[in-house]
């Protein structure tokens, strides 16, 4: 339909049908009518009348393709105006064949994985009848503490950007009409979700706007860019205003400066929430608030539909604004096909046909195989090939490796590592014990995981987090391993024994107590379907680990936030004129992080030298090229992901001591060398200065080129 | 002098006098020329000449009045214009009599004491030659971690504008002319350097501007409304920009839009320090940034005298800028009486007389008996009086207790904790013994700790941190006590005997380890002079304790920032609909901090009841009066704090939880009831809106009354 068919229909829609478009709910809803034609449950507790649920615009939490058929179906007969809904759902890492988590995405540095992982679980999704995903989070992360930074890919505005772009090219393809294939992306949390105070999820965020639009937005701004179709509000409050009662933030800055015209969505429950933030004294007064903001969708609460039409009849709130949160959304639904096929791509044959297909699970191996980082290696690994191996700890096991937001996903048909180590092994091999559970366990358990051990020449400890220990709401003070795993390593240790140890987690733990103790430590985050394949891979070394750190792993809880791109501060440690005490530091702890932003170790070793820039003086007109020769020195083919980054030595405003500005990956054979070649011109040298202006300045810049942000060859320029 | 005179004067001078009397140098540079008129040391490093010395405005850190006449002497005659020097210190916590560390004297929340604090460091300062203390600190602090919260008042700006107005008052009294009297408060550190990210000194700062006014900048600017003379630049940025290079903080909040005409100095070095900061490329950068932003004196570094000459020749730096700087200072040295009489209060004899008095000490010991925190009392405090005491730890006989921030201090006349229980119990009383040191110990300390131990009735362990372990560049990650303390409490513990703590430290501590095996734990922090007599008295109840906590006692470091007047969020912890996970909460840890902002426990017991509100509504023309009778339900007399909150249901940006609002003092002898009376009005309700405007909001509000914010009768209130 065109612009002037979707006002017509607009037009002949009462303001209850109107603002009914407005309201999303749970598919419960959508079968809370008794057969008697009784409201009951979660609707009659809100309020939602079955006129409402008629007109409603969008379902929440839908998957099954003939579930969604019916439900559609039904709508379509009820619906006065023949408005189909639209399924929306958290499709995070996968729908049924589950990826690694989006940090361990992160880490693979690769955005054409990213977004084949994203386009297999549009493909999913949509013929499972699912119509948006709630996907990407973007959102940056700088605190380990907060349980959703496994949903970002870390701490660097440029990585992220670049993933926040492959995912949404991967959601939504070229054309949303792709039924059977696409699905509409909506980017969240809008926005700077990611810095929530103490680490403590749904907390205060409290930024001054030039850090926010420096390194929280430029994420969200890729994603639109790329063309994402709807953005979800944050939970939390920016500059003291809850995000779905930010007018500064929603109307101002997202739909005036940038331009956004599609569909804004609360998040679930935000607007109603907007009473115990402080924000509203009342539900009128939420609606009033998050609709002047151009929240287009209210999801899960229903203060729209109980207040805004006396606050449009009142005069308060215009009803100009109600028209045009539901042009919006009508203009998405004719995107996706919907008022031509309301059942667009829901098919139960192709569904049966496609869903966690072998094809589909290769792409989650790759990405898993990708994904996984090596932390530590003093050779015990890979395990040598006639090793005797014993599998110890909770993730022995466990099909926990799906991690959060993996509704759909199955742990049941998750690869298990002890499953995978088997079948790569020979027979007998590995002793499996779990030695303890997640976080708590039995002398027996440990018993028979001592016994085990003993008997092995090379142990693997299979350790982590329960996947309900990250994700949402998941957030934890204490960042280390839980201590019983602690003690099974410890015993373990005492063995003294080749042992490699493989985490299964969802954040940057503080590995006290463990990283000593080991010879090797394997960061499998939660690899999703595919995971116990991949890990055994590269544990026998069929893969070469190539995985790099997006956010820095803590020395300690007391140290974060620590992340690679900060600045450089009046007094920083290790100046040439420092004194031992007045410096930024602390007494007890080195300021950077164990394991910095970019680390990763591989099975070969790799040489950098011949750092050239093609000339020492930028102008805006003339680039330069940045190259260095990279050579494989080990006995291994591997890949090496050559990482640039750039310091603006003085600013406006003070410039980080690091940022990432590209990143090349050579494949090489032992022995063999290649050249990494970068090109670095005056656009990528902007930042927002103490006036908000996007620019350059003149001066000197230093350039570091090498395998993480913190082991680098240097270098310097002047931009002209 | 007036200020034609003054500007006459300034006339007078050459480009290069003016430029040097905005230098500040440490007094050694006094001394620089060696006898031959050669230029030495540290003056010759930094590339100072000695007409640039000659012509110098002021010294920092001498302190003697003998000294000081003979420094000032000897200027006056090299002095081309007669211009006297200003000496300036660190006068925070008392000269040479020491008063309780300034988070102490928070938790006195007694203001009247603060200020006689201050009066009793001026007279002794002024005495011995200072012009000008580099106080009052009022950085509001969150994070425990920051060694410098010592210095802070705490985490309220309601509290810390009281001190920072007692503390001026105290300082500057009613005329600077009272010269044996009288010292010019400096304020620092402006701005809001108590934010620097992650706990670490000297590091990053940002807040959304709203959230800076509204929280970090009313002490400041209270102690300006005060009078107080100076002003000290932060360390740290603001929103990217060094607090010494920040026009917009500087020149047009501080000055134009605050009217503050005095002198704004640097804190050390930072001038040279906006080039580590990558604030400017060179020195040249760096004084054309701090003077453009009205930094007036440059600490410690020579930028301006190197820079400024050639600055303004070229015409980059307009020269007016120069003389507004040298006026502001001249205007000051006039205050203060130097162009009358160069040497001031500076007075040998009446320094001998009066520095360390019995009187001034007697000051001490009344404020530390009202800093000492009673954090916990499960019966053994106070002492039974023929008790047999153990006092150990490696505190019970040091005279580390003076804190940081105490140069002219001496530990030796500090009255430690094991004399002054000898003093108080009888002969043979208590058995001392140190069981270890601050951070380490050995197997014959514990043993004979342990042997004390066990022939006592009752053992008071003195722990703590050593005094740099918190100060400036003092931050911690790990803010437990030393695990060798721990141990030896876990050993002393294993007696079964009453057992009481007394802390000498300087930030909230995590007390894991120790809370929960002792029976009472006495907050002493860093005391001062008169310590141990103090928490003498208080041991054996010649003192009942009446102090209340300033800052909030984390749990673990992984709850940091915890402070009690946070925000709600949108899901709280408890609300009424709260679903069990998908709330604002750790999996491993409570939201609140194990103490509370307010807390402290008595010998008595109150009790409150009868919270009583004149109206239920209140207008800009009709405050309300709030009061609640108080009981003294117990068997001692004491002294009650009655504390008032109040939240704002909901506002244009989101108001805390609580927010003091006022407090009284009540003296209640065993049986005796009293009343609290509060008078609230509606600017007391005011707040920084999202477009920064500083004003109330009609609608409903709560009210607190309690002995700590979390501890509380409740009413509410209608602002129409």
């Amino acid at each position: 339909m065109d612009n002037q068919q979707l006002l017509g229909l607009i037009g002949r829609m009462t303001l209850e049908e109107k603002i009914a478009q407005l309201v999303q709910l749970a598919a419960p809803f959508y079968e809370g009518v008794d057969d008697e034609g009784q409201i009951t449950g979660p609707m009659q507790a809100m309020g939602i009348t079955d006129s409402m649920i008629a007109s409603s615009g969008s379902v929440l939490g839908y998957a099954g393709a003939a579930g969604a058929i019916a439900v559609q179906e039904a709508h379509m007969k009820k619906n006065p105006h023949g408005i189909p809904l639209l399924f929306m759902a958290d499709i995070v890492h996968g729908f049924r064949t589950i990826f690694p988590v989006p940090l361990a995405i992160g880490c693979s540095w690769n955005a054409e994985l990213a977004q084949k992982s994203a386009e297999i679980a549009a493909r999913e999704a949509a013929v499972s009848g699912i119509h948006v995903t709630f996907a990407p989070m973007v959102d940056l992360v700088r605190d380990p503490r907060w349980g959703r930074v496994m949903e970002s890919t870390g701490e660097d505005p440029y990585l992220n950007s670049l993933f926040a772009r492959a995912f949404v090219r991967g959601f939504q393809g070229e054309d949303l009409k792709e039924e059977t294939e696409r699905v509409a992306a909506c980017v969240k949390h809008f926005a700077a979700y990611g810095a929530s105070e103490a680490g403590r999820d749904y907390n205060t965020v409290d930024l001054s706007e030039r850090q926010m639009r420096e390194y929280y937005l430029p994420a969200y701004k890729a994603a639109l860019e790329e063309g994402c179709e709807m953005v979800m509000t944050s939970f939390n409050t920016i500059d003291g205003i809850p995000a779905s009662a930010n007018e500064k933030l929603m109307r101002s800055l997202l739909r005036e400066e940038w331009g956004f015209d599609g569909v804004l969505i609360s998040d679930w429950g935000a607007v109603k929430e907007l009473i115990p933030h402080g924000a509203a004294e009342d539900e009128r007064e939420a609606a009033y608030r998050a609709i002047r903001a151009g929240v287009d969708i209210e999801m899960m609460t229903a203060c729209y539909v109980h207040e805004l039409p006396e606050l449009v009849r009142g005069g308060r709130v215009d009803e100009a604004l109600v028209d045009e949160a539901v042009l919006r959304i009508l203009r998405l639904k004719d995107k996706l096909g919907l008022f031509d096929n309301p059942n667009r791509g829901a098919s139960p044959e192709r569904e049966a046909e496609i869903v966690f297909s072998r094809e589909h699970r290769e792409a989650a191996y790759e990405l898993a195989a990708q994904s996984t980082v090596l932390l530590k290696n003093d050779g015990v690994l890979p395990l040598k090939p006639d090793a005797k191996v014993a599998l110890i700890g909770p993730f022995a096991r466990s099909g926990d490796i799906l991690g959060p937001w993996s509704w759909d996903g199955s742990t049941e048909d998750a690869v298990k590592l002890d499953a995978a180590l088997a079948e790569r092994l020979g027979p007998g091999n590995p002793a499996v014990a779990e030695g303890c559970g997640i976080e708590e366990g039995t002398e027996e358990q440990l018993r028979e995981a001592l016994n085990a051990a003993a008997a092995a020449d090379v142990i693997v400890l299979a350790l982590g987090e329960a996947s309900e220990m990250s994700g949402e709401a998941g957030c934890r003070t204490d960042i280390r391993l839980p201590q019983v795993q602690l003690d099974l390593v410890a015993r373990i240790a005492e063995l003294g024994k080749p042992t490699a140890a493989v985490l299964f987690n969802g954040r940057p733990l503080d590995l006290h107590g463990m990283y000593d103790r080991v010879d090797a430590v394997v960061e499998a985050w939660f690899p999703g379907s595919e995971g116990g394949a991949a890990v055994a891979d590269i544990l026998i070394g069929a893969v070469n680990p190539s995985a790099r750190l997006t956010m820095s792993f803590p020395h300690s809880v007391g140290q974060v936030p620590v992340y690679y791109n900060h600045f450089n501060t009046g007094r920083p440690q290790g100046a040439p004129d420092a004194q031992v005490r007045y410096v930024s530091q602390y007494l007890d702890a080195p300021n950077e992080p164990l394991l910095p932003f970019g680390f990763g170790l591989s099975y070969t070793t790799f040489e950098y030298d011949g750092l050239k820039l093609s000339s020492d003086k930028m102008t805006p007109d003339s680039p330069i090229a940045i190259s260095v020769n990279v050579t494989n020195t080990g006995s291994r083919a591997g890949t090496e992901t050559v990482q640039l980054y750039v310091r603006d030595i003085a600013g406006d405003v003070v410039r980080p001591v690091r940022e990432l500005k590209g990143f090349v990956k050579l494949d090489l054979a032992p022995g063999e060398s290649g050249t990494a070649v970068f090109t670095l011109n005056e656009e990528q040298l902007r930042y927002h200065h103490s006036d908000l202006s996007f620019k350059s300045d003149p001066g000197r810049f230093d350039v570091f080129v090498g395998r993480s942000s913190a082991d680098t060859l240097n270098g310097s320029f002047t931009l002209i």
